[in-house]
């Protein structure tokens, strides 16, 4: 149970790997928002497999449906429904090992969980495939952020494997993220990190990374304390992303190591309004947004899917066994996840922003 | 708004730093379950304020009341309302300082949230103190897994500042952790931890750090994929503790930088069962226990409340200002912060638990 | 917003009439359920237009697809989402009369509550049509509760204008109902409702009706006090039902007139269990059933489109104007309401039954 | 579980009839209402029992505190907790009776959904006295419904027994109510509604009774379709009164019996506004508000406690048995239950009007 999330807008997930299709409806969207269904798909393409060489071979047009809740291009205040349908389906494989869970993969789990009744095939609702749904959500939210508030999200690859990618300007991280397939801001690092997915690749192992998340000209007084913070919702939604182990805000994990003179951020006026020196925070304080941009990072574990022997159980014969994983895979996930923590961060955020009354209800007619 | 948690257990937290109380509601605890309201106390204890020299020396009894719910010593099944009176009130202070936000607070978002109607003395909702409330329905929690499925869940220091505790085992875990001040279960790292907050003190500073929670004995086969994942859930309640910057579940950030190789956790069979011949994924999988100890670390911010001039901004007269913050506060929360870690987790574990079905929702008298 | 309802079986509706689709996800099936697609579409043709001379000539087919959350026929645990496809859409008419809201219906609070951006063809998300997704949802509750609980849900037609039916045995309903056009078990009240019926429609005018639900075989102890009664949640379900206007419980609405000692029903034993002398409660106490059969009666009001000229308000040039509707039309609604009033009544019921741990989040293999 | 109602107005309720106290967390209320604790004191001291010699002879002073979520007169935006202590308890009787459920009551029900471990006294979460807690919040609603839209709401008796009272108009309802013990409007009815529960009081009996709720001045627009419709919230709120068996909203039961044509409410222009001719509907059109007077009908059954020897299982031995009930009880629940009706629907109708963005999240400080 609970396949949705979300307060005032609200999305609900349903859809597996290897079913019919991979699909949400998303409730709560103000009436009003003309939604360009090529924005989505732009999204989705951004997401989709076999877009580079360094991805899955699995080959989705997913191509975006609207089957509810728009009208004339633009949303009706009505439930939206969108979806993907699966194409390219191998279902082969999964039958055979059925009974020998993947290390890494939810296999094992799920089947505790769901007493074996559990769609199995392609990993089913654990599977990476499901944030397609996510994206399509997000995107909407994205477009919602835009217009009406003038914020932008977006996300970046900053760290796989061994490669730390050098910080970047907001310029630079938007001009260059979308030019190469690992989705990295600094240049230089690219080929360092397309190298070492390639070397992980020929060896049939795989490689985590890290992606960060900006969101500028977020207006302060969006969140709140206790259950209702930025962090908690924004944390709760990106885990959602299969092979997500780690959320951190600002200076994240470093503030262990930090004092409170040199992290707290001083405030200061510009041009009559009230900033801050520094962003230490990632743009949340209370739970709720300060005006400066709000920055998470998510750390991703390596794709559980290697081509290398690995000892599991046979738990149909309760015996020690080794497997050995075909089919197709991404050898590092993070360059295809930029598109869906965009989508999870925004979605928080436009739900936040209608909460506070930020966002009307219904949207006002000079709203293109 | 939004000031609850949880879905079948449920808890709505109430109360200010300095208004009548701090409280909580807790929803859906099976009836039939034996508290004893000393084991609640202790807990308080060990989060109350002035229980050390290294603490704040607002001196809060905060002796436990519980004014619904409970029948002779046993959860009726309606909810249990649960609360401590503020006593040690000393809002002197706060109406000179109510227009100089302190920087690293939310004196300044809560004033946008709320426009101005917040009450912001002592730092009203946002305060640490609200973590009196988590603690009560923590430890109800922490009984209640105890006494169905054996589970325990304990949270100790593993940094503060820049010390670093070695890895401890379990046993020394659950040995050494309250036998000091800082809740460290690295015995020599305790008192350069003591020293360290001591010299910050000193210096009119703070520091941040982090803390590791286990729980032990989870039974596989608890939590959900999507918006149902154990990591989500957790997430969103550990945010709820001011200071949390970041979360990571078993090696956490370290994922970035590992293969699939190296951190897939093995299966393998002992005395007939499941099990994994590591833990990196901290017990959970695809949003699943596997049975194995669930773990992940905490980070802290250092306390924004330092007795050093800081930068800000009078928001009633818009012009740039200095402040230094006089009154009481702890050099470092951390220490303080592990029962309230350990009962959000326990919390969120539970209320996971009696979804599935593993605990009832009437407990039999068998069960002490 | 909001088109869920349920807490732990919980299903969103979307689709509008004149759009691509009539849908809605259903959450928190317990998996392992063996669903025959069959026994799903038989409630729908109930439900289905043109399905007898008394009923609009829109032509439906109403063709179930699941596209979600099944694997060998049986639930997975995966949220289910099934749909019909609209097919025989006649837009014509709705552009012209977009300005003149029709009497009776929801046009013109529809146009005040989404600002114009509603899709208004057919009436859109108000529409009798979005019952179809009720109806799907709703037998998969039925299943449910027979398969695990032995729980009969149905339900028959007891008013239609001033036609009343007598009391009719369990037995009686169960074998009337279905075999006349009017689902009335009274068998000498049908041909008087029918030739109701067919007076209203040939005088261009409409009728209302009540519907009675009984569920046999619910165990005692489901349910809650305060909000989580049965008859609340029942209530809200019911109210999703366009034309629904009142709810009854048991004696209902002649509870007013009563006095405490006449209809105070008393307890018994039969071999060896508690039962009651009679069920003037509709089975339900303190919000939680008592193992007598619930009874619930639910008031329809006409169908508000009928085939005379009716005065309204032009809304764009704001001046009274006369309105005529064509178009195709129930003259009563009532006898096609009855599977979706089952449908709603079995939802919440199912629910409440997993909430209290009455039927687990997985099933036996032996539940066939 | 589950004692909370409300999207993003929410209330959570708790206490029991003999247990210490009986109070309401209300999350979500905008920051900045004045909120005059002597309103909700009226409120209290109508619903209080021992305000007339028609009721129950239990004296609770109900005396409001208010121990969160105030400062300075207004709410702040954080969760306001309001309790009543529980002073003149006598649970005598109730350890003697415990094990002879009494007919009409939740006893049997309650001791068999939460396995015996239900605070029994008085009839613990399932007293008539939980409704202290609606009207503080409903009184919280009241006022912020007033001060943002200018909406009133107002309740009074308008059937006891077999009296019913003539129709009145708004103005004489608001004026005659309160002035007599049974709260009801048509003055000539009132003594005989009185002498209706004198004698029903001197033979032991008790009499049930239906109360008229109205809300005026409600601005078209506010609810929904599907889920979200006014009448399904109000009947949800209502039904978590004791005693309420049937909800109808306008003509309620009496559409059943109508035609179309004859009920349809016709649309008019009214000073450039527009309006209806009449308002069959009780201002609820497709879920949403149409601007007319929202009017429900709700009924009472007799209060189950009676003075006459019933027959009941020992539910220990399991044997039949006859049950005396001594001890304070109203004859008549009705009068007292006026201004808990009104909570009720006043809280649903604040709940949506902020839902849909008419009421805002901080109010002007112009709002006295």
């Amino acid at each position: 149970m609970d396949n949705s999330i979300g307060k005032t807008l609200k999305m609900t997930s349903f859809g597996e790997s290897h079913g019919r299709c991979i699909g949400v409806v998303l409730d709560g969207c103000p009436a009003g928002l003309r939604v360009d269904p090529e924005e989505i798909q732009r999204d989705l393409d951004r997401r989709r497999p076999g877009q580079s060489g360094l991805t899955t071979s699995r080959n989705e047009g997913d191509r975006l449906e609207v089957i509810s809740g728009m009208h004339r291009g633009r949303t009706t205040g009505a439930p939206i429904c969108m979806l993907v349908w699966n194409k390219d389906r191998d279902s082969s494989g999964y039958e055979e090992r059925r009974w020998t869970p993947r290390p890494g993969h939810a296999d094992w789990t799920a089947h505790v969980r769901y007493g074996g009744f559990n769609d199995y095939r392609g990993g089913g609702r654990f599977s990476g495939r499901i944030t397609a749904g996510l994206v399509m959500t997000g995107t909407v939210a994205k477009i919602l952020l835009r217009k009406t508030l003038g914020v932008e999200v977006f996300a970046h690859t900053i760290e796989i494997g061994n490669v730390v990618a050098g910080d970047r300007t907001v310029e630079e991280i938007k001009e260059n993220t979308e030019g190469n397939p690992v989705r990295c801001a600094d240049t230089e690092a690219v080929a360092l990190m397309v190298e070492a997915i390639q070397m992980a690749a020929k060896e049939g192992d795989s490689l985590g990374g890290t992606i960060q998340c900006i969101a500028l000209n977020m207006p302060p007084g969006v969140g709140g304390p206790v259950f209702n913070t930025l962090e908690g919702d924004i944390s709760k939604a990106l885990f959602a992303i299969p092979a997500v182990k780690a959320i951190e805000f600002g200076l994240g994990t470093a503030y262990s190591k930090a004092r409170g003179y040199e992290v707290n951020d001083a405030y200061k006026l510009e041009r009559g309004k009230i900033t801050m020196e520094t962003n230490n925070a990632g743009g949340v304080l209370g739970g709720i947004s300060t005006g400066m941009p709000i920055t998470c990072n998510v750390t991703f574990k390596p794709t559980p899917s290697i081509r290398k022997s690995q000892q599991t159980v046979d738990i149909f014969k309760m015996e020690e066994t080794e497997l050995l994983i075909k089919g197709r895979h991404d050898p590092c996930i993070v360059p295809r996840a930029v598109p869906v923590v965009e989508g999870m961060v925004a979605f928080i955020l436009a739900d936040h922003a209608i909460r506070v009354g930020m966002i009307p209800k219904v949207l006002g007619r000079d709203i293109k």
